[in-house]
């Protein structure tokens, strides 16, 4: 690929991060192949933020949609979301995440990310996990990006049946999870 | 059933506490039908310390005999460990645990408090979660005590299959999950 002149960069990474915002500087420089000092003033040239604030905003964008949980306690950030079909959340791992013996991600992170976001895309006021099969496929380590989708596969009465999939910057499957939940009569809620 | 004499209920409430520590000054009140206040002082009395401070003093000594985790790293207070067999342990619930629109306590913390556990029993330097199928069959609120207990099942080549049960304060069961665990080579540990 010829090295691209300078507006026709800018005006492809614009499309780029349109169409998905979550390219890092360092995925993007790679793409074009160009510094990440290039890849940054391209960004301050076009009033583009940095990659952690742009996932902040289009997670506080989503999180009002959500009717099961409040602010907070979706374990990650909620990055996209179409409620009663779809949403995408990345979590960031950190040391205190893993087991010391292993140096492995706690079970109980992954399954909180899947767990909590299966539980944002269902349209219903209140809901009880009932049943959730998982599998965990490659260990995670601090310091990964982990990007979960979950899908809505389907809705029977008052059960939920939702399909959780995590991968790893590598895009690589690391978990899958099938989750169904109750929705709660208003006077248990 | 008539009221028992002083010493009498002394040295029944010690003979049961000796073979479950795990008894409230509320249900030992209930069952010898005298005041909580009677149990405290049967218990400074027979030099017997308090519910948390016993239940603290066991789970310290269980902690030292578990080769996968390292102390804190598990959910819940370890109140019994046969490596390799079995383990029980102790979960009391509070108000930060909880989903705010169901008032429900979060999947997580249940599938944490059995994950944690069930790696606890296993007999091995280093795991990793391969699966788990869980079923959570009663909400549980803020406030619970639920107590989990977690069973080898058997173990061949390097998997460890762990059945965990956990139940509420009126031995109803909450939860049951089957966890696999893949033991790690010592070079990836």
């Amino acid at each position: 690929m010829r090295k691209k002149k300078k507006s026709e960069r800018q005006s492809e990474l614009m499309e780029m991060l349109k169409v998905d915002p979550f390219y890092t500087d360092g995925e993007l420089s790679e793409y074009f192949k160009v510094s990440i000092q290039t890849v940054r003033l391209d960004r301050l040239a076009l009033g583009i933020p940095e990659y952690r604030e742009r996932v902040k905003q289009i997670a506080e964008s989503n999180v009002e949609k959500v009717t099961t949980l409040i602010g907070g306690e979706l374990v990650g950030e909620l990055v996209n979301l179409e409620i009663g079909s779809i949403g995408i959340s990345i979590l960031e791992t950190t040391g205190d995440m893993i087991y010391s013996k292993s140096g492995i991600v706690k079970g109980h992170y992954l399954f909180g990310q899947a767990e909590s976001l299966a539980m944002a895309v269902i349209d219903a006021p209140a809901v009880l996990l009932g049943v959730a099969n998982i599998k965990t496929i490659t260990p995670i380590k601090a310091g990964e990006k982990l990007v979960a989708k979950a899908e809505v596969a389907r809705k029977r009465g008052r059960k939920h049946y939702v399909h959780v999939k995590i991968n790893n910057q590598a895009q690589e499957q690391v978990f899958r999870g099938k989750f169904i939940f109750d929705e709660l009569a208003d006077k248990e809620a």
